[in-house]
């Protein structure tokens, strides 16, 4: 069975730049090690190419957009991510929403390079329609409870389990994250317990003061 | 088994407005009785009411807001869409594409409001996608043939078997319907023949002369 | 010296529409000939035609989009605007943000059909820019306030006054609306008095048990 | 007098990433030192950071969101661009437009973060329109022309003319650029002579086997 997968989304936070990715970046990388878990790192795009190349962790771009190289000034191309070092891509982020033209060319050209999608999604019915594009995860964040230090899996496990029935049935490949307001190792194992691969999550773990410790306890009861 | 559908799309074309757009209506509705196939009309929406009280045709939207009544400014709610006396909506045309989750909220409320939903896609994935959302046609229309007088079903077949075998394993209940390019009888036969439900079209009829005498050729193999 | 002006928008609430839309419009009707005020009425698009041909009030649509007519699918023209009966349209509303070439194409276009254009904007920058564009008003409405019952013209009165000074530095045709959480006589008093043609307000009177009262009480100190 | 200013934008063209950045960064430096013009560069997000550590000139972000530090997945920040090494950004290019709001957003961002702004617009109305916003730069690029070969400058040098007439009669502080279709040192030579600091370009550069010698051509004239 595959290992539990934790990534950290940086988003545009102030502690997640600079001196403090860096002190993110150590910390997934050392807590994965003594753990055994993937613990993946998302930072902002302008940070990409360094955290790739001073950190030995799996790093993921926040968006991308699915479009080939060409005449797309302020576009984030799969190609740029890739020489970045990244190994995927978040897609489709409540902070950055896509059409679904747009979600599909993005996981395509992903795919096609080799690398990892991340397609967030905000109920089951959405869920299940990522699934059928065949991502390597679909991430699902209700709306409501990103940021809200309020874990979705107590407060609404149902929508964990009706999702990974959901993609079971249209595409038993895709891996499922579960995210929004995931925060402790008691999160993280409920997550697991109802069957997805792991988590997604962001300010729990980037404004703490020791991020190191915070994911010390997200793997603590894997 | 379902009768064959048409559904004529205005867009924003003058040829589909005012006085046409009554003369197109009625082409509809006349054309509908003698074939004895479903013909729909999708008006702009500050013509909706009018068409949908002046003529006895099925009248979509062009687009609708998956929101609820209430501080949106400029958007068109499928209670509005209700109250006009339409019978559905497009959602997602290649023209107003929306994000995967308002393609999702669009056709959750249109359904909840007893009304029809046509959730546009480009491709087969997108098809497959958007048929778990369970909308009542999935309209299929390749971009790159929209407007073009070449036939997605003489061009491209392919594509419209292949959409109709991935809505039929996720979804079998939501109809597929063939859009882009459609101009004649011989392509709505084989569209109907490969497996659809009918078609979605628009400047074929609503910038012919007479389209009353499309709308016959349409159906005139049937 | 040209009447005040209020404009009464509708958004989307249940509260404007169908009968109750036909209320507020008459409302605005007899207050405005009582009153000599120019009171307008902002439907949803879908009820515009009928609000133009059924009262005599000024109507403008709550979005246009600068196009011509064509293949703009789920998309409402000047065209179409005009066509249903109304004087104008709201442009770039806080629900309804715009590109700054769309709300350059949009006013030109309302321009070009002979019709007015009220730009909405968010501070005293993007109300001098917008006045350059030449439209008929630029309706400044801090986004805070917007929906808040805290008048604009009482929170902030220094916005509107830097704002109409903003504006006629740079193009002194352009009429200028208070907007934003405006409800009573002395608030519209006070936006007049700070060099403001009037306002342009939503829930106040939309939602109001009774909007002719609330409208007689806005009128009341002119 | 200030010195003319070439600013050259990789968009997302393979041939102006990797090591073509590095080719053409190294280019822009060495003809900008051999010159006297200040020849910047615009690298996609990803690279921003590599390019402002290895070479020494003016380096531009292709696009940034105003937003402060925050919840933004998939956004860049002002703030990011800046610990990035750059001197500024490009803001609403024709390939990333913006609404008026977060046009002015970024401005004032990037003004306060003492940064240069780089306000692409479509038409003289919108120049005059960004200008009002006191970014440091507006860059006149109609969109017909843009990628076409053919220069604005010699193609429609009314619309640089009464742009630069437009923006000194709103706000004589800021810069204008010429944009679209620039190749030769004539088109810069009209350019300057026209009124304007110099010329956003990109793919006569970027996509030219020896941008060097393209750059030597375009201040051959100055």
């Amino acid at each position: 069975m595959a290992s539990p997968v934790i990534i950290v989304n940086f988003k545009a936070f102030r502690e997640g730049s600079g001196g403090r990715a860096d002190l993110i970046a150590r910390a997934a990388r050392d807590v994965g090690d003594e753990s055994g878990a993937v613990i993946g790192v998302a930072p902002i795009s302008t940070e990409l190419h360094r955290i790739c190349h001073h950190f030995d962790v799996p790093v993921y771009a926040q968006h991308v957009d699915g479009v080939a190289p060409g005449a797309f000034t302020g576009h984030i191309t799969v190609d740029a991510v890739k020489q970045a070092g990244a190994r995927g891509s978040l897609v489709n982020h409540s902070e950055r929403r896509l059409t679904l033209a747009e979600i599909e060319a993005s996981v395509r050209a992903l795919t096609g390079a080799g690398m990892e999608s991340v397609v967030c999604t905000n109920n089951e019915a959405t869920t299940a329609a990522a699934a059928t594009l065949s991502p390597t995860y679909v991430a699902i964040e209700p709306p409501e409870l990103i940021g809200s230090g309020i874990s979705v899996s107590k407060a609404d496990p149902k929508i964990i389990e009706r999702s990974v029935a959901a993609v079971r049935a249209v595409n038993p490949k895709v891996l499922v994250l579960t995210g929004a307001g995931i925060h402790s190792g008691e999160c993280v194992k409920i997550a697991v317990d109802l069957g997805t691969q792991g988590v997604l999550l962001a300010s729990s773990v980037v404004k703490a003061p020791d991020p190191a410790s915070v994911l010390r306890d997200l793997v603590s009861l894997l």
